[in-house]
Formats: structure tokens, C-alpha cells, sequence
């Protein structure tokens, strides 16, 4: 990596070099190429190139037309650029982030139909803000630890100038140098300055903050043609008396001791080699933006930069990992910070496949999940999409089974996603995540048609939403969602991962033991955590079998912990739904009781509760109309426990839902193993009932030591499976012997399943 | 409505003289026709024209290629005849009702077709139940207190006899008279016997159980040509040594002494003249198949007793009426005893609507469902549709805000429906509803957009899935589901109407005072209950109010309560989402508390409360990514209490749905005013909120005497309207006039909207 970053240091050299020795040649011709406007997501021929086609691309059209019809009500109704006042959600905010769109998209307009009334709305638009901006105060509300202008946060401010820039591009030409002057000298420059050198706690991370600061200072460098803002936004501030100590509003510390800044630091440090963004898909697809709209702005403006080979290629790739990470309705798996329901529909990764597509070689897999968005960006690189569909070159996006590490060097653990028909299993042994990170070591959830089954709580806010905390984080985001408890996640005495603690859990991740999905009946998934909790050991291995016998595949899943010490551990199971059936008597409280005190049990009621024999237990239940059981081994007086989220929550900000927590007390060593089976379906119009009961008649620990665990599964057609696993050894090539009940098996690789075999 | 049954009496009586006359007359013509086979769902010509159309009806073809597949899988499989065993849900209950589909099925096919493959099919499985029944005793199951023999209660037996018959009517000619007579003596007229004359308590009722015994007894009859046994079907059976104190499993009486019995007083007394059927619309969906199949096959054999003419043609009429009970996704309102999403998607929803096309004057909206339902019947009534489709025949089928009288003479009460753009208000002020009725007088239930807003909880039962109960009804139906307070109806000291007593509940019904739907912009419903309470009278009157400065019409409901005694009131509203802010402080409890002791407050959980002051409460709250605000008028001292459903629910058989209850104590009369707004949106993928918040500013009783109640609204666009409505006068021609404030207002007619006035 260092010497990636060193090669690339020489050539952002030299090209600096380059280009102010342009601005000496101010008549040459590469001049005026270079400086030629529009040329950040619009390049001349780009324009011309889209003239041409004009009528004749169907989905670029349509977006055309939509777009047209917004700015001219736009026009029509005028605009107001209103004092700055509210959080997210309030007037002023909502006014002035709507505002940055319509100049963007009337920049375009005003591009593509040369009709001068769009860049007249711009041109208003700008003065109008030219105008408030020198006299602006810090906004009025203090919640943030990087307080913008505009809005009550540097991070919409950013946003608010990345869009801008595009407009003022757009427009450049259709502006007198003196009317650029006003606007450059009010309003840019020390919007730029105020985003970043003001406020290097927000400009100088590794963050997606610090991605949105970067890229509005580079997009509107780009613009002005300024090469010494754009080495701000490259490289970050100077000298900014850095305070390692200081936190940001969600807890994370600002950065490291020594860390590097600027725009490149913050592609190469959160994206892995694969292309996953450490803090999770959402964040991804909110910082995909800046990322690909300004890589798309220097390509057009800095070709020598070559920025979309760097390292590897990683921000093309990040695009096609992020797709991975949706669902099958295109939904993003919940990990981290995220709020449920966002999607490869929303316009950021519309310009994210765009841009992948136009600038990543012409996937033709992009194609098909453009087609599906029904909506192409109004440039270069939409143009590209819409003509590549037009011409029929379309793939299927198919997602398979996909590992996808984490880490700058893709050695700090990773994302593993398995599917298998309608089933996606996302099992996370990822880093932290930085600031948006939760602590759930080794968590996993669940998803059936594009449906959650066992859940990932998401977030604690709803963003956007006034009326929930001014849409931003909730008290419960820390309080509860974050916690070890939240998630379908081992918990240890009742305390989260890492104490809950950020300094801590940001210096450690799980690591990978084993990933393999190439037999579609048999995937595996196992990965190890050493320091959630000091002196305790993790391992957990999901996997996927799938029988003919029966028509969907089931989850096995085992956990080992080994400790030194004598512990409690619970491993909650947040099914969602409503139980039908259990195998085992409990006893419903008349009342709820509050589970625990802290690290997120404040939050949960204790709703019922069983004392277990050795054996299985079975859940029964029912969601969207199908049919799941889970089936769990257990020990002679484990406890089982029914849980509601809800406690605590004086606002009524958290979901009720349930849980089923398996909790072994007084344990040193500890081993949850389980099944998760989606067999059968409701119909409420028929009101037929198919396949309503488990398969599984029996799971049994056939064999546990310090080597091997092996899972016998008898299913209901008389069938038994048994599934070992070498905990010691993942060496695909190591050859393995293990007698159980007096027969011996042997085996290459890690692991294996030893079919219908009764031991 | 006596007259018309002595009508019918003196053309039945003829009729059965002139069948007899055919049976004397045994080689003649008319015999020969009439005795025919098929006759009851195909008719001769029926079949000869189906043919003739083959190939050409495309959604007759598909139905017939799908059943054609399903049922030569079937026959590869072969048939399982299995010893009656489980309640519903289970092997043997499943196998039996899969079994007597596949025969009618095969049945039809046989005859369109022409292949023996099909008879045979049937006509094995038939000498298999014929080889079995001589020596089945009584099911073992003992929970019904009507036990089939096949089944756990004769209500599935019926069920079976009645797909069984036309089985038998299409294969009629394959089989030699020996057969027959095998199978009639065996099989046919003992199982007919069965649930007629040894279950008269099943039979000779009014009750869908009762109509669904009078027809199968009916259709075999009609199969095996015999009179006798029809006039059984028809007019009961005799001497049956009624014992009018015993009840059936769901606490309903068998009958009144001296009730008229049989098929014809199971369609007229149930059904309104407007075609109602007092059991609310989930149960008209069960009972509609044997009412309209039986009329079908009575129309065809018997076309003298002019079936689909009795009762002023009441069972075409209540083929619309129940598509009229569905909201915009075609599922029906929750009244009574009623399972969520059983829509006209439903199998006996597809015979309703052909039959209803082909014997009600082929109405050209009829077509507009059956398209919907993509399937018809493989029959004379399926063809007639399939026709009317191809050749294009159909009309959108516009639901419009539709008042449904209740009662045998539609003197009982009602439902209103008031349909105002995507809001559908269901406002129930119907007579009890017979064993299925629940004790919520007044209540209602709102839906958008096919969505349910504010719920009825519907019943507490999971057809046909065994893990709960069997399938059949759980013990909470009886405890919460049917009480008052787990409706959005007035509860009067923590007591249901009628004490829950379904004696009493039975003998009374509400009354109408307004229905008026003309004005889209007004449309008001409004009704009287004086006898759930003694000594109490409720008076509720719901408005839908549109203004063209907001999106979406909003809801104002009106509930005055005059009494003679001090009581506590409490009014429930059941919002289904999450809430998102209210105007007022609540505190949340530590751990809830159980609300109270009995009808159906046991099942609640308190969570919070508030006590406010004269003036307003807003509850704001999201659902399915749509705002909502329910604005009430409180008194000082009212409380409120947030409640959720969950409470003594120790098998989790209930849902943990919420509730605001608004409750005013140590009060004689009072008034309860309230609105309910839709307006605003959220999507989750732009993270854009839209009008999130209320655009009531206040509202007010300005006027509230034993004449007349004004309401003020005022919005926050700065207007003012006051809804005035007569307490006392429903005349539409009647002058008003009231003086408020001083100011004097005149009009004609029940109530007035006086727009845009500040009192």
C-alpha cells in the first residue's frame, strides 16, 4: 500500500506541476480543454454526444422529462433561501438541501436543452446565497461537534457545495467573469474554508464526514480550476493542531495519531480490496456519492490522476460489492448503523452504477440494475447506460455466495454472505466500523425473499423525522442498538463486546477461519473473535445444507465459546413474527420484567422464561406467511427466556419486538448449536397451511473437543447428517481422522458432512 | 316478508308434485331431461358449448390447464383414504378436504374432457369412502358439539358432501346403476342422514354452519333425483325434539323457538334485503359458496322455484354487496368473528362471482373481479364469464361509499361504508351477527389504500393452522376479541355491551340516523345504540370532510354517551405503527401493568398515561411510510393511557398490537370528538419526510346540547369549519337554526358544514 500511495504521490506531483504550468500557457489550446466548462459530470462532447441522442434513449428520456418537469414548476413557484434555523427535517433545512438539487439538476437542464432559463434559476439562485453567506453566522443549533452555515452540520454543508459545484459548472460559461468573481469570492471560497480549514475536526478523518468535506472542496476546486484548493481537498488542512482526544457526535474519535488525510486516504483506509466500506452498506451508499461523482470529476479534469485505478481498481469494485450487500429486493443488509428499507433505488447509487458502469469498462450486469432503478444520471456516464441498454447489452445481476473482506489490506476479518435459493445468510466478522460500528462480534441475520426472518435491529433513529429526536441519532441508538444484546450476537455476562467501549473495539476485528460456497448444497462460513471479552474465545460457523428430500435449504449454526473463567452467556435469537409453537413449557410472567440494568438489557422485558433439560428445544413461528422453526441443542438447566424490545424507552423510539435468548450460566467452555429451517407456508386466502411443522426431528453434539465438533441432524424422513468441523486447522489440504462412537472417519479439508450416516 | 314465504310454499309445494309427476312418467321427455346428468354446476348444453369454445377463452383454458395438471398429478400419485383422526390441520383432516376438491375437480373434468381416466379417479376414491363409511363411528375428536364422521364436526362433512355431489353428478353416467345404488346406500344417504337427522341441532338452524348441512343434503338430492330428501334440504328436519337452551361451541343458540328452518329461511333471514348476510362479510365469503352453487343447481333442476328471484333477488344482491365489503385490495373488512386477508381472492369468491354474473344479468363489473381473479368456475357459469371477457364486456367495478341494512326486513341497523379518495371508513351499527357477533357497537375501522390505519383486531383464531389450537377458534376470541374493548367502540365502566352476553347481545340491534354520501366533499354516517347500556344511550356520527387546500380528506367522529347514572368512559383507538410524537407528557411505566380484570381488559397491558386538560391531544404516528394524526377534544382531568394488547396470553395467541384509550371518569354524559388525519409520507429510500406533521390546528365543541353538537375545526391554512349536526331530527327536509356565540345559523336538513367561519 505504502507504495501505491508513494507512486501516486509522484504522479499528483508532477500533475500539479502540469497544470499550473497551463495556467502559464493561458491561450494554449490543452488550456482550453482543460479549463473548458462543463467538464466535472458533463464534458463537452459528452454534451453534444447526448444532443445526438436525444428521443431516441428510452430511460434517459424519461429521467430528462421528469427532471424538466421539476425545475419548471421549480421555476414557476420560486425559491426561498431561508435563514438557517432548524435540524434535519425543519423548513430551513429541508430548503436548503432541496435547493442544492434543483440547481444541480437545472444545471444540467440548462446543459442539455441550452434553454437560458435554467441557468438564469442557477444564477439566481447562487446570488441569493452569495448574498446571505459573508454575513452567516455558525448555524444556531449546537448539536454538532462540526457546526456548519447553511445547516446545523459541516456534513450537509458539504453536501449542499458537491451538488453545487456541478450547477456552478454547468453554468460557468453562461456567467460573466465578474458575476464568477462574486460568486467565488462570497460564497465558494469561504464556504470551501469554512468546511475545512475551520473545522479540521470534521475535514481531517478518515470518515464519511471527512469523504463529504474532501469531495465538495475538490468538486468546487475542479470548478474554479483552483489546483491548490483541489490539494486541500486532496491531501487535507495543514497544521490543524490536532487534538487526538476529541470525539464526534456518534462517539468516534476524530482520527489517529499519524493517520493520513484527504480524499485518498479516505478511499484507501475504509474500503478493503474487495471493495467493502468499513462502516457498513448504508454508509457506503450515502458516501458512494461523493466518492464516484468526484473520482468521475477527476477523470474528466485530471485523467493523469487515473483515480479510478487506484489501488487496484477499488472504488469500481466497491460498486459491485455493494450491490452484493443488498437483499433480493435490493435492500441493503443491516450492518452497522443503518436504517431499514434503504436501497440500490435511492439516487446515489443511481450515479453509483452510472458512474461503475460508464468509467468500470461497461459492466454489462450494471445494466440490469439500472434498468430496474429506471433512471440514469443526465450526463456522461448516464448517457453511456442508457445507450447500452437501448442496445440490448443488459445482463442479469446475479449474486452468489460472496466474501467480502474488510480492512485497508483486507486482513481485518470481512463480511460473509451465503445463498442458497431463497435463503441469504449475512454473517458479519467484520472490523468495527469506525464511529458507526456496533459490537456484534460474529452476529448474523437472516433474509427469505427479500424479507428479514431472524432480524438485525438496524438503527436508532429515524432519519429524517422531526418529530424522533429532529431526525437524527436517538439516546436508544447508543443506549440499546449498538449493544452486544441487540444483535443475534453472543453476550457474556451481560456485558457487550469490548465493554461497549469504541477506543477498544475499534483496535480489534474477528478473522476469517473459513469461507467456502462452491458446492451449492453444502456452504460454510466460520469465523473466529479473541477479543470481545479478554481470556474468551469465539468461533462460529454457519452453514447451509441443502437436501433433496426436502424444498428449502436449513442454517446450521455453531457457536463455541472457551473461556478461563465461569461465565453467563446468552445468545439472544430475534426472530420476527409470531410464535406458533414451542416444544417446551414456559411460564408467561404476569407482567413483564426488565431484563438487566445496562448494555442494552435496560431495554428489553423478560416476557417468559423455561428451565431446559438436555435436548432440544423448538420454536415454532410465522412470518409473511411462511412457516420457520428454530431448533436448538441444549444443556440440563439452560435457561430460555422470551424478551421484548422496549424497556426504557420512555418515547416509545425502539420496536416491540421479540426475541428468544438461550442463556447457559455458570459455563467456562460453552458450545450453542442450532438449526433454522423456513418449510412450510400460510395462505390467508385459502387458508391452507402446507408443511407447517420442522423437519428436523433431532440435532445431538455427536463429538466436541478442542479439535473437532461434530453435529448429528436426524430428519424426519429418517435421514442423519453429520457435520464436523477441525476447529484448529482450516487448511483446505489437511487430512483429518476422528473416531466418534468407535467409527472412525477421515477427511480432507476443514470440515465435512458425512450424509445419512447414523453414528 | 311472510308473504313471500307463503308464496314460496304454495311453488314449492307444486313443484315437488310436479317432480313427483315426472318420477310417475318415466320414459317420458321432460323426464329425461330433467333427470339428465350433469345438471347441478354443468348442464348438457353447458358442456357441448364449452367444448365448442376450447382454446379460445384463455382465462377458462388456464383455469382448465391448471386443474387438468394438478389433477393428473394427482392421479400419478394416487389417494389416500385415511381413518378419520385430527381437528383441522392435521394428516387425516387435510387429506379428506384435499380429497373431495380433487373428486370434484376431476369430476368436471371427466366432462369436459371426456376422458375415463378422470371418472375413474373419482369413482375409486368414492368406493373407497363407500368401503369405509358403513363402519366409521363418530370422529374421535369430541370438541364440536355437531361430530362428523369424516371430519371432527358435521360442518366439514357438509363441506365434503357438497363438492362430493357434484362429483357424482358428473360422473352419474359412467357408473352402472348397480354402482349407484352401492354408493347412494352406502355412502350418499347414510353420510346425508348423518348431519341431518342425527345432528338436527346442526341442521335445523339459521347459521351458516346450518346452510352449509341444508345444501350438501340438498345437492346429493338433487345428484340422486330424490324430493324427499330435498324437501329435507329445503325445509329441515321434522320432529327433531329442539331443545331451544342448547348452544353451540361458539356460545350461540342453536335457535329460537318456533324459527323457520331449511335453505330458504337460512337465505331469508340472514340476508338483508340489501344482501348483508349478518354474520359479516368473512362468514358471507364461507357461506356464499353453498348458497350460490346450491341456487345454481336448484336453478337448473328445479328452475320453477325461480331461486335467484326469491327475496327480491337477494342472492344476486348479495354477491355485490360482499365485493363491496373489501377494501381497495379486494380483502374484507373485519366485522365480527373474521380472519385477516381472506379477500376475493378466495376459491368460493370465484363460483360467487360467475354464478352471480351468469344468473344475476350478466353485470358487465362482475367481469372487472373475475378478471382480477384471473380463474373461473369449469362450468356453465365460468364459460359465460370467459365469454363475456373475451368479447370485452367488462366495466371497472367502482366501489363507492355504500350503506348495507342489517335484518332479515334491513331494519336492524347497518354498516356505512364511506369511501373519500384512498380512505375507506367502516362504521358498524349492525344487529349482533349471530354466534360470529362480536360486542362493539358503534366502532369502526379505517383503511388507506387497502391498508388498514386504525384496526379492527378481527379474531382470535389462526385457520387451519393446528399449532394454535388446532386451527380452531382460541379461548382469547372469547375473552378479547369479541369484547367492546378490543374495539374502537365506547366502554362503559370496564364492561362489554350487553354484559358480553350473547343472549342478550342478540336481541337488539342499532339504529340508523344518517347516511349521506352524495357530496363527496361531506359525507356523514351516523347511528344510534341505546340498549348496549341500560340507561345509556350512544350517539356516534362520522364525518368525512374534504378541503382543497389539503391532499387528503380527514375523518371527525362525534360520540355522545347520555346517561342517567356516573360512570367511566373510555373510547380505544386502535392506530396501528409506530408513534412518532404526541402534544402532551406521558410516563411511561417502569413495567406495565395489567389494565383491569375482565371483558377483554385483562388482555391489556398499560404502558403510560397521562392525565390532560380542557383543550386537545394530538397523537402523530407512522405507518407503512405514511403520517397520520388523530386530534381528540379532552376535558380537564380525562386520562390517557397507552395500552398494548398481550396481557394473561400465555401460549403468545394474541397480537402486541397498541392502543390510546382516552377515558373520562365520574361522568354522566359526555362527548367524544375527534379527528383523524392522513398527511404526509416518508420514504425510506430518498430518507425525505413529507407534510409530517398535523394540518388541524384546533378543534372545539362549540355547541353541545340534547338538539344539537357544533364542532370547530380550525386548520392550520388559517380557515375555520363548523359541523353542526340535529341530535334529535334526521329529517332531511327539517329546518334548524342555533344560535353559537351569538351568532345565529339556519339550514335544512340533519347536519350542515359551514366553511370557513370563525365562531
Amino acid at each position: 500500500m505504502n507504495k501505491i500511495k508513494s507512486i501516486f504521490l509522484i504522479v499528483f506531483v508532477l500533475s500539479i506541476t502540469f497544470s499550473c504550468q497551463d495556467k502559464v500557457d493561458d491561450s494554449g489550446d490543452l488550456s482550453e480543454i482543460k479549463s473548458a466548462h462543463p467538464s466535472l459530470i458533463l464534458t463537452k462532447q459528452g454534451v453534444k454526444d447526448i444532443r445526438a441522442n436525444l428521443g431516441s434513449i428510452p430511460i434517459f428520456d424519461k429521467t430528462l422529462a421528469a427532471t424538466q418537469k421539476e425545475i419548471d414548476a421549480a421555476i414557476e413557484n420560486g425559491f426561498d433561501v431561508p435563514v438557517p434555523k432548524d435540524y434535519s427535517g425543519g423548513y430551513s433545512h429541508e430548503t436548503h438541501k432541496k435547493n442544492y438539487t434543483l440547481m444541480q439538476k437545472a444545471g444540467v437542464l440548462y446543459q442539455i436543452l441550452e434553454d437560458g432559463k435554467y441557468a438564469k434559476f442557477v444564477k439566481d439562485m447562487l446570488f441569493e446565497y452569495a448574498k446571505q453567506y459573508p454575513s452567516l453566522p455558525i448555524h444556531p443549533k449546537p448539536r454538532s461537534y462540526a457546526r456548519g452555515k447553511l445547516f446545523w452540520q459541516c456534513l450537509n454543508d458539504s453536501n449542499w457545495l458537491v451538488y453545487t459545484s456541478q450547477a456552478y459548472d454547468c453554468i460557468y460559461d453562461y456567467l460573466s467573469e465578474e458575476e464568477r468573481n462574486t460568486l467565488e469570492t462570497d460564497l465558494f471560497r469561504p464556504f470551501a474554508d469554512h468546511i475545512s480549514i475551520d473545522n479540521p475536526q470534521f475535514f481531517n478523518r478518515v470518515h464519511n464526514h471527512a469523504t463529504w468535506g474532501n469531495v465538495a472542496v475538490g468538486m468546487i476546486a475542479l470548478a474554479m480550476d483552483d489546483d491548490q484548493l483541489l490539494d486541500r481537498a486532496l491531501n487535507g488542512v495543514k497544521d490543524d493542531n490536532f487534538d487526538p482526544n476529541i470525539k464526534d457526535n456518534d462517539g468516534g474519535y476524530i482520527r489517529k495519531d499519524g493517520q493520513e488525510i484527504g480524499f485518498f486516504a479516505n478511499v484507501n483506509e475504509p474500503f478493503s480490496p474487495d471493495g467493502y466500506f468499513t462502516e457498513g452498506p448504508y454508509y457506503q451508499r450515502y458516501a458512494s456519492y461523493p466518492f464516484l461523482i468526484f473520482a468521475q470529476a477527476l477523470q474528466n479534469k485530471k485523467p493523469e490522476l487515473k483515480v479510478f485505478e487506484y489501488k487496484d481498481s477499488v472504488l469500481i469494485k466497491s460498486v459491485t460489492a455493494l450491490l452484493n450487500l443488498s437483499d433480493a429486493d435490493g435492500e441493503f443488509f443491516l450492518l452497522n448503523d443503518a436504517q431499514k428499507g434503504m436501497s440500490y433505488f435511492n439516487t446515489s447509487l443511481i450515479a453509483t452504477v452510472d458512474i461503475g458502469y460508464h468509467f468500470g469498462g461497461n459492466d454489462p450486469e450494471l445494466l440490469s440494475i439500472a434498468k430496474k432503478q429506471d433512471e440514469v444520471t443526465l450526463d456522461d456516464a448516464g448517457l453511456a447506460v442508457a445507450l447500452g441498454i437501448k442496445e440490448g447489452k443488459e445482463k442479469p445481476f446475479v449474486k452468489n455466495s460472496i466474501e467480502l473482506s474488510d480492512g485497508a489490506n483486507g486482513d481485518e476479518g470481512g463480511v460473509g454472505i451465503i445463498r442458497s435459493d431463497g435463503l441469504e445468510l449475512v454473517f458479519k466478522y467484520t472490523a468495527h466500523g469506525l464511529s458507526h460500528g456496533h459490537y456484534d462480534k460474529l452476529s448474523f441475520a437472516l433474509f427469505e425473499d427479500g424479507n428479514e426472518v431472524v432480524q438485525d435491529y438496524g438503527m436508532g433513529r429515524f432519519v429524517n423525522i422531526e418529530q424522533k429526536g429532529g431526525g437524527n441519532y436517538l439516546k436508544e441508538n447508543t443506549t440499546w442498538a449498538k449493544q452486544s444484546i441487540a444483535h443475534n450476537a453472543l453476550v457474556q455476562n451481560e456485558t457487550s463486546h469490548f465493554k461497549g467501549k469504541y477506543d477498544i473495539g475499534s483496535k480489534y476485528h474477528s478473522n476469517k477461519y473459513v469461507f467456502s460456497v462452491d458446492d451449492e448444497n453444502l456452504q460454510v462460513a466460520s469465523a473466529k473473535e479473541e477479543n470481545a471479552y479478554p481470556v474468551t474465545k469465539l468461533h462460529r460457523t454457519m452453514v447451509t445444507i441443502k437436501e433433496e428430500d426436502y424444498d428449502n435449504p436449513y442454517v446450521l449454526d455453531i457457536l463455541r465459546v472457551a473461556s478461563e473463567g465461569s461465565n453467563q452467556y446468552d445468545l439472544p435469537f430475534y426472530f420476527l413474527g409470531q410464535i406458533m409453537q414451542t416444544n417446551f413449557e414456559y411460564l408467561k410472567l404476569k407482567v413483564p420484567e426488565i431484563l438487566g440494568k445496562s448494555d442494552g438489557y435496560q431495554h428489553l422485558y423478560k416476557e417468559a422464561s423455561a428451565t431446559v433439560k438436555d435436548g432440544n428445544i423448538k420454536l415454532n413461528w410465522l412470518r409473511n406467511n411462511k412457516f420457520y422453526t428454530y431448533t436448538a441443542v441444549t444443556s440440563n438447566k439452560d435457561d430460555v427466556i422470551f424478551g421484548r424490545i422496549g424497556a426504557n424507552d420512555p418515547d416509545f423510539n425502539l420496536r416491540n419486538e421479540q426475541t428468544l435468548i438461550l442463556r447457559k450460566k455458570n459455563a467456562k467452555d460453552a458450545l450453542f448449536v442450532s438449526t433454522i429451517e423456513s418449510h412450510g407456508t400460510y395462505s390467508p386466502v385459502s387458508e391452507v397451511a402446507v408443511n407447517a411443522y420442522s423437519n428436523i426431528k433431532n440435532i445431538e453434539v455427536v463429538h466436541d473437543s478442542k479439535e473437532y465438533t461434530a453435529i448429528q441432524i436426524d430428519t424426519k424422513n429418517d435421514k442423519s447428517n453429520v457435520f464436523i468441523i477441525s476447529n484448529e486447522n482450516n487448511d483446505n489440504e489437511a487430512e483429518h481422522k476422528l473416531k466418534i462412537k468407535d467409527k472412525e472417519h477421515s477427511w480432507k479439508g476443514s470440515y465435512v458432512l458425512i450424509e445419512n450416516k447414523k453414528l
